[in-house]
C-alpha cells in the first residue's frame, strides 16, 4: 500500500471524517490521495484558519488533521497549532516536505528557512512529536507513534513527508504495544481511598469542572459522578457548558470575583475542591481574583493526580473518574443548592439603540426558548468571550473558545471547523471586528463548503479589550476603523444583516433560523467603542491594577 | 531612561521611520511608548500581515522592526519571519512577555503553550538571535547585540521584553566593539589576486547579481563594476532590477532555460561566472533548468567568497565588491551585448477579452511609457511571479517578491511595508486571488493609512500554479470560488475595478494614475483557469516531471 493512502486509511480508521487544508507543491500527492480517500478533504483560505478549524474539529471529534505544504504553510500555523497545546487539543500536522533525494543534491530549495529540519524543530516546541518520515521502511510504526501520542496526551504532533516517500510502498503495522492502556492499580487505590476519605469528611465540598473532562469524552460520566456525589458543580471559562447549566446541582460558570454570585460563593467558601480536568489559569481563575489554595484542592488531569502538595502521576483521570464511580465508599451529600436565577427569561426588552447589556439578553433569551434548535457557541476572544461567558446554556458541549490560550481570530475557522465535527448543531460564533479582520474572510470557505454559521459580529471600530485595560492608552491608538463588514457578505454568497435595534437583532435572530436557515449570515451588530460588557469593564480595571503593580515593581 | 522608551530612541537613530505593529496586553506599555515616540507607529490587522509589511520595509529600508504581543502574536509571525531569514532581510521583532514577577508565581499565564522559554525557542530556529531581556542591568547591551546582529548578518531578530520590565530605568551603553567591522586586508588581498586573475583571463565572463546587493545597498557599486569591467550583467528573479534593465550591459532577469534567451545565451555559455550576493536557489535557478559548475563560478556574499570549491569566509560581499572597484587590475573587456529588444513598445494591443499575454504587454508598455511615474512592482507568489519576472524595468530595486521562500500572501501588506519605507514609488501590486484571500483584506490598513496601492488581482478562480505542476491533479480540487473581489474596494473605502478586456486594462491603469491617484485601487481582472503564463506553462510541465521522478524513485 502505497504511504500517502495508507496515511488516510488510518486516520479514518482512527474515526476521522475530514481533513482540513491548504495545498501546496510539497503535498500534492498527498492532497491528491486525500481527494481519493473515504475522507472530505476541507479547504480554506490561509493556513491560520486551517488551524483554528482543524483545532476545533479535533476539540469535538477527539481528533483532527490539518494538511498543509512544507514551511510557508506549517510556519503559518505555529500559533494555531500552539493553542492546540496549550488547551489540549489533539491535532495531527500533517506536512509535505522536499524529497529525501532533493535533500541530498540541493541545499536552497524554497521553502526552506535554515536547514532541512528547521520546520521540525520549530514544531518540536509546541507539539508532542514532531517527526519527518525518513524512510518507507518504518514508516507506518513512526506514523503510528504519532497517532497514538496525540491520542494519548491530547496534544498536537507534527509529522513532514517528503514528497519522493508518499508513493512509497509500506507494510502496514499492528498497533504497538506500549500504546496498550496499562493501569497502576495499587496507586489507583491508594489514590481512591485518600481522596475519597477527604471528600466524605468535608463540610462544603464542590466540583469544578474543566475542559480535560471533554477531551476524553466523559461528560456523561461527569453527570453521573455529580448526581451520584450530590455535590455542587461549577465549570470553568474553558470548560464551559461540559455540564449542562440547567442541572439542579450547576452552579453556572467559575470566573473567579467576576462570575455569577452563586458559583463564586460556593467556591470560595468551600474546604474541598474537586477539580476534574481543570487547567488552572489565570483567565480560567478569573485573573486570579480566585486564590488557590492546594491544601482544599485536589487535582485530577490527564497527566496525574495531585492531592493537597503530592503527586500521583499514574493516575490519569479517566481513570480516577472511573474509580470515583465505581466506588461504594462515595458518600452522596444532602446539600441544598439554590436555583439558577431564570427571570431573564421572562424580562421585556425595550426597543432601543441595542446595547452590550442587551444583546447578552436577547440573546440569551433565543437560546433558551422551549424547543430551540441545538446551536454550539464559537466564541473568538475579547468581550465576545465575557458576553458569550454569561449565557445560560442547558445542552452539553454547547460551546467553544479558546479561553486559556486566547488567540483572536479563532472564531470564524472554528465554526467552520465544529459544524463539521457535529453537523446537528448550527454554529453561532462570536466575533468583535477585530477578530473579524484577521479570519473572517473565510466566510468564503463556508460557502464554498454549503455551511450556514451564524456570525454575530460585535463591531465597535476598536480593539475594545485593550483599550480598556489600558487606562492610560494614547486616544485613539486602538482604533481599527469602523466598516460595514456585513456587505461582505453579498460579495462571497451569504446574508448580511446590519443591526442597531434590539427588535433589529431579535429580528435578525429569527430570520437566520427561518429564512435564510442554509445560508451564513452576518450580523453586524453597531456598538460604541465604550459600550463593553460588565465582565470586561471590572476585569479591564483589575488587568490595568495588575498592570501597573506589575510595571512598577522592581525586579 | 525607561527600557520602553530606550528602544524606540535607538530604532530611531538606527534609521527607522515606522514600526509595524498588532497590539496585545503583554505589550501595550511598549506600544504606548512607541505612540509617544518620534517613529510612526503602523497598525495591520492580522499578525502574517504585519511580518510580510515589515520585511518588505526592511529590504528597502535596511531595517525594519514589528512589534507584537506574546504567544498569540509572535508564533503568528513565524511564517513571515521565516521569510525574512531565508531571504536575508533584517527584521526587528520585539514580542512582549509575562512580567518576571508573574513568571515566578504563576505556570499558567494565557498565550503561553508550554513553558515561558517556548516562544524564544521557536524564534531560535528562524533568527539570528533569540532572547528574552531578564534584568534592567544589562538591557542595553543585550539590545545593542540583537540590533547589530540583525544589521551585520541582514537576518532577522527575537527580542522579547517582560512587561514588567518595560517602565524599568536602564543606562545606555556606548557601541559594542566587537561590532566594529575588522577587515582582514591579507585574506582579501589574496582572494582578489586569485579572483582577478580569473577573470582577466576569462573569453566569456559575466556577472550574476542578486539581492544581498540590495541588502547592502550597493547598487550604485555594483553599476560602477559593471561599467569599469565592462561585463555582461544578469540578475536572478530574486535580485531582479538590481541594476536597471535599460542599462547596455543588462542581459535582463536570468531564469535557468525558462529566462529570456539574451540571459540564457550569456549565462549558459560563459566560461566564468561572477556570482555577486547570489542565493543559487532552486527557482533563482530556473528550477535548476541551469546546474551550476562550481569550477566556473566566483560567488560572493555577505557571510564569505566562495572561489570554485574553497572558501573565504572572511571576504564580505561588500569589501570584495569594493575591493574590485578599487583595483587597477581589473580588465575592462570589450563585449559587445545585443541590445534589449523593446519591440513590446509599439505592439499594437488589439481589444479582445484580456489574457496573461496581453496583461503583461499592456504593462510593460504601461510602465515603460516616457516619464512615466515611479511605480514598485511588489508580486506575490504565483503565476503573478511568472508574468512579473518578465516585464522590462528601466529603474533600480523597482521589483520586490519573495522569489526564493515563496510564500503566498506576501503582496498586499509587502505593497504598504514598501510604500511606507520608499514613499516616492506607488506600489503596484501583482496577486492572484488565493493569495488575495490570505493577507488582502488589508486594505483596510491601507485605507487607515491613506496608502493608495494599486492592487492588480489576477482572478482565475483556481490556484492556477498548484492546478499546472499537477498534471494529473483531481479535477477541481484547486477551485477556491470565484467572486468579485473588487466590490471589497467600495466598503473599505477605496476603488475597485472590474476588467475583462484589454482596453478596461489600459483604461483602468490610466484612471489609477489620475482620477485615483490617492486612492488604493483594486483592479480585479478577469482570466481563465486555464490561460496562464508561457513561464508557468513550461514551468509547470518540468516540476510535474521533476514530481514525478522525485516520486517514483525508491529510496
Amino acid at each position: 500500500m502505497k504511504l500517502c493512502d495508507y496515511i488516510f486509511k488510518r486516520l479514518e480508521e482512527l474515526g476521522l471524517g475530514h481533513v482540513f487544508c491548504l495545498p501546496g507543491e510539497s503535498v500534492q500527492d498527498l492532497y491528491s490521495s486525500l481527494q481519493k480517500s473515504n475522507l472530505k478533504s476541507v479547504l480554506l483560505s490561509h493556513e491560520p484558519s486551517v488551524g483554528y478549524a482543524a483545532d476545533a474539529y479535533s476539540r469535538l471529534r477527539g481528533l483532527g488533521a490539518a494538511l498543509i505544504s512544507y514551511g510557508v504553510g506549517s510556519l503559518n500555523l505555529v500559533n494555531a497549532v500552539g493553542q492546540a497545546y496549550a488547551e489540549s487539543s489533539p491535532l495531527i500536522v500533517l506536512s509535505g516536505g522536499p524529497g529525501m533525494n532533493e535533500r541530498k543534491k540541493h541545499f536552497h530549495l524554497h521553502h526552506k528557512v535554515r536547514t532541512f529540519q528547521t520546520s521540525r524543530e520549530v514544531f518540536e516546541q509546541i507539539t508532542a512529536l514532531s517527526i519527518i518520515i525518513e524512510s518507507p521502511n518504518n514508516a507506518a510504526i513512526e506514523l503510528e507513534k504519532a497517532f497514538q501520542t496525540a491520542l494519548k496526551y491530547k496534544k498536537p504532533v507534527y509529522i513532514e513527508i517528503p514528497r519522493d516517500l508518499s508513493h512509497c510502498n509500506i507494510e502496514a503495522q499492528p498497533f504497538l504495544p506500549d500504546f496498550a492502556e496499562n493501569i497502576d492499580q495499587e496507586g489507583l487505590e491508594e489514590a481512591l481511598n485518600e481522596t475519597i476519605d477527604l471528600i466524605n469528611s468535608a463540610k462544603n465540598p464542590v466540583i469544578l469542572a474543566d475542559v480535560e473532562i471533554a477531551r476524553i469524552k466523559m461528560q456523561p460520566e461527569l453527570l453521573s459522578l455529580v448526581e451520584k456525589s450530590g455535590l455542587p458543580v461549577a465549570s470553568t471559562l474553558l470548560g464551559k457548558s461540559v455540564l449542562s447549566e440547567s442541572h439542579l446541582q450547576s452552579l453556572g460558570t467559575f470566573f473567579g470575583t467576576l462570575s455569577n454570585p452563586r458559583a463564586c460563593k460556593y467556591i470560595e467558601s468551600a474546604d474541598l475542591i474537586l477539580a476534574l480536568g481543570t487547567i488552572l489559569s489565570d483567565v480560567n481563575l478569573g485573573m486570579f481574583t480566585f486564590n488557590v489554595d492546594r491544601t482544599k484542592m485536589i487535582e485530577s488531569k490527564i497527566d496525574g493526580l495531585r492531592v493537597k502538595n503530592h503527586h500521583y502521576p499514574q493516575v490519569t483521570l479517566k481513570d480516577f473518574m472511573t474509580g470515583l464511580l465505581k466506588s461504594e465508599k462515595l458518600k452522596h451529600f444532602q446539600i441544598d443548592i439554590p436555583k439558577v436565577d431564570l427571570s431573564f427569561l421572562s424580562t421585556n426588552v425595550p426597543d432601543e439603540k441595542i446595547t452590550s447589556i442587551s444583546l447578552q439578553l436577547i440573546l440569551n433569551q433565543f437560546l433558551n426558548r422551549a424547543n430551540s434548535p441545538a446551536y454550539r457557541i464559537v466564541s473568538d476572544v475579547g468581550d465576545c468571550l465575557f458576553l458569550g461567558q454569561e449565557l445560560h446554556l442547558n445542552s452539553i458541549s454547547s460551546f467553544l473558545s479558546p479561553a486559556y490560550y486566547l488567540s483572536m481570530g479563532f472564531a470564524v475557522p472554528g465554526g467552520i471547523g465544529a459544524q463539521l465535527a457535529d453537523p446537528e448543531r448550527r454554529s453561532m460564533v462570536l466575533v468583535g471586528d477585530g477578530a473579524f479582520q484577521m479570519t473572517g474572510l473565510e466566510i468564503i470557505s463556508a460557502k464554498r463548503l454549503n455551511l450556514n454559521p451564524i456570525i454575530i459580529l460585535l463591531n465597535n471600530g476598536t480593539y475594545a479589550t485593550l483599550d480598556r485595560v489600558e487606562l492610560d492608552a494614547v486616544p485613539k491608538s486602538y482604533e481599527i476603523g469602523k466598516y460595514e463588514y456585513y456587505k461582505m457578505a453579498e460579495i462571497f454568497g451569504g446574508i448580511g444583516l446590519k443591526v442597531k435595534t434590539t427588535a433589529e437583532f431579535q429580528k435578525a435572530l429569527k430570520q437566520a433560523e427561518t429564512e435564510y436557515k442554509n445560508e451564513f449570515i452576518i450580523i453586524d451588530i453597531d456598538l460604541q467603542p465604550e459600550d463593553t460588557s460588565k465582565v470586561l469593564n471590572q476585569f479591564g480595571l483589575m488587568m490595568d491594577k495588575s498592570n501597573k503593580a506589575s510595571s512598577t515593581k522592581k525586579v
